[in-house]
């Protein structure tokens, strides 16, 4: 193929530019990765990447990099000037490496479109947990496999808070000091521990397994601010643990995706998921199930799976993005619960909150009862239900002559229905 | 781009044509999964794939079936007539799918040439861990990553029969004969038993994982037929649980790739995996560690993961091979142990296996004394040392008048060392 005269000459090899948004954490790392694995990577690729630029606050200029580039790398994190730039960049006929959770679940549409449009790749493995290569598997693994569910622990600040809370027995606040003070809660920690940042990483895996546009408003989402040292107290003597769950889920030709606190029965393959980890299990008829877990994102596991992607967009072009399939949202679905009653000591209250569940269609799977004094305190896990069904028992309990507190529920994850 | 005049006509998609060899249970669960999927398959790929021969004992032609195709799957198995049949699709330039661990361990530098001098796609998922995408993920997402250790649970039959021995505490024999009744376990279980399948598949997982030509040859290999209720018995009591462990590992420049029963601690991310599944953890400095885990070998799972493959050949072209590098094989290693003595009962026996230990550098971590009657049992931990060190002391107690029996010892995986 070579039309050199002189085959012993030397030749610079190929080069391939990448300009980077964003000086922070994971910039920094990945500038660092690139630096330190250019010659595996010319290795593999038979290209040599080389830093074109880097945006930062308070230098560079974005136009100069993009002319410079043959990919961009988006780590500003955030909407804006971040859906400009990207935007930009894939109509420039640039491809697209980012780890913008936000962006992705609430601009999919128009980003997807965009690279459809250009013909470029759009990556984002480092948007959802970390180096854990939830994305490529979906996308490509099992490409060949018709995903039923998918369930994640996809928040690492929240799921360390939990861990803590079982481990050391210990209030939400509590814990959060510690995770705080470790690093693994921001300052203002509201999008991890109000469940919002789990939700858009659903709203990104849900694209990904069931080919539908799903956005970030169409997710709901719970967090854990709410849950007590007593909650883990009565789980471990249930034999269950506390996760916030991310799920999105096919019932019938319709999808649920959701983010909440479950509890989880020990052979889940979740249940062993602690501290700052993140963990992702598919579920589809032919395969069963698979789960990878991993630390969640962090600078380096963030720039690890950024520079993967940079990796395979230097190889192959994109796969062209499956037609998507638009499925409703569904809004009721069934679960099993944890029901805590704070009730009078008395006689026949049992009964009397047995008798409502069971009007509603609830049907109790384990009870356990303490006496308090004054008070008596009833635990008891159901078997799955139509959540509105449980909804309406709990609303009719809460208004009991009996009850001391309002019902507090929460949702179990069993192995199988 | 069409030069078609009507733009309206309607055109039969390309259609990508996949010859099968061989018909057995992954065969056909495959050959089923083309048709359900042949849909979904054209709207990512642009293709429609099209069954073009199945090969088996007694029908089919192989060179017809090869002529007809555009890539080949291969689930022959073992070596020859699959090697040739290969090797002459490649030549012919065929991409070609398989899930044949035992030709890859064995002829994996021959066909990794052919590969690359043919410049078709040698895909193998299917191979090790079914449909658990480990090989997808050493290959492509952590490209950028330099990998320190590879652990594996890779043989679903062992894993199944350990995690009966442990729950039911019945013997080796008992849960083999389980394993065999549902279908677990072959009627010739020797090579799961005796670890030689697993070896094979550290093999390649080694090739991968450091880039180096690793032959079967070079994976030393224990079984566990020698297991006893026994071991079981102290580990639950030591809080650890015993698995078939596959490792591949760099020790400074060279890499050490080997399978033997462990027991791990209980935060150990493979502990918890059970029954019949399967789980591979890849280390990294980047990435600290990700786990992968899901059902072993079976004809849907592996059947998925060739599908998974062929949808991949059907977009890209290759990543070209990377370049080998040759690493030296580590023969001895540093382990932490568990030692299990049938001692005579009478004083100073301890203190003299504690000297022996001492001696050749054995430092023990905790140690379990059980008087019984004649004898007295004495179960131990040490800490991590050189093998070849731990050998050498065993060797000497074994040689101990006190002692009533062979020395008995498995390595215990620490979580950290």
């Amino acid at each position: 193929m070579s039309t050199d005269p002189s085959p012993a000459a030397y030749r610079e090899p190929p080069v391939f530019r990448i300009g980077v948004l964003g000086r922070g954490t994971v910039g920094s790392a990945f500038a660092e990765l690139v630096v330190e694995h250019a010659d595996r990577i010319q290795r593999i690729t038979g290209l040599r990447p080389e830093l074109s630029g880097v945006l930062s606050r308070s230098s560079g200029d974005f136009s100069q990099i993009l002319e410079a580039s043959d990919l961009i790398v988006e780590l500003i994190g955030g909407i804006e000037p971040a859906r400009g730039y990207v935007l930009q960049a894939m109509r420039a006929g640039r491809h697209v490496v980012t780890a913008n959770k936000q962006l992705l679940s609430q601009y999919g549409d128009e980003l997807f479109t965009a690279a459809g449009e250009s013909g470029v790749q759009l990556r984002f493995e480092g948007s959802v947990a970390g180096a854990v290569p939830v994305i490529r598997v979906l996308q490509e693994s099992l490409a060949g496999a018709r995903i039923d569910r998918v369930h994640g622990i996809v928040n690492g600040t929240t799921n360390f808070i939990l861990s803590e809370m079982a481990r050391l027995r210990i209030t939400f606040d509590q814990a959060l000091a510690e995770a705080q003070r470790l690093g693994y809660a921001e300052a203002d920690p509201t999008d991890d521990v109000d469940g919002r940042d789990a939700a858009a990483k659903m709203a990104i895996l849900a694209r990904l397994a069931f080919g539908a546009p799903v956005h970030l408003d169409q997710v709901r989402y719970d967090g854990i601010r709410q849950i007590t040292p007593d909650d883990m107290e009565y789980a471990r003597e249930l034999g269950l643990g506390l996760k916030l769950i991310g799920t999105a889920e096919r019932i019938g030709e319709a999808l649920s995706v959701r983010v909440h606190p479950a509890f989880l029965y020990p052979g889940h393959p979740l249940a062993s998921v602690n501290g700052p980890f993140n963990a992702v299990t598919v579920e589809s008829a032919a395969i069963t199930e698979i789960t990878m877990s991993g630390p969640g994102a962090g600078g380096p596991q963030t720039a690890t799976a950024v520079l993967g992607d940079v990796v395979s967009a230097m190889i192959p072009p994109a796969s062209p993005p499956e037609e998507m399939v638009e499925l409703p949202i569904v809004s009721d679905i069934v679960s099993a619960f944890y029901l805590h009653l704070e009730v009078a000591d008395e006689p026949g209250v049992l009964a009397l909150v047995a008798q409502v569940l069971s009007t509603h269609g609830v049907s109790v799977k384990s009870v356990v009862q303490k006496g308090m004094s004054e008070q008596a305190r009833l635990v008891m896990v159901t078997h799955p239900v139509l959540e509105s069904r449980f909804f309406r028992a709990t609303d009719e309990i809460s208004r009991l002559d009996a009850l001391r507190a309002p019902p507090r529920s929460i949702r179990v994850i069993e192995e199988e229905f």
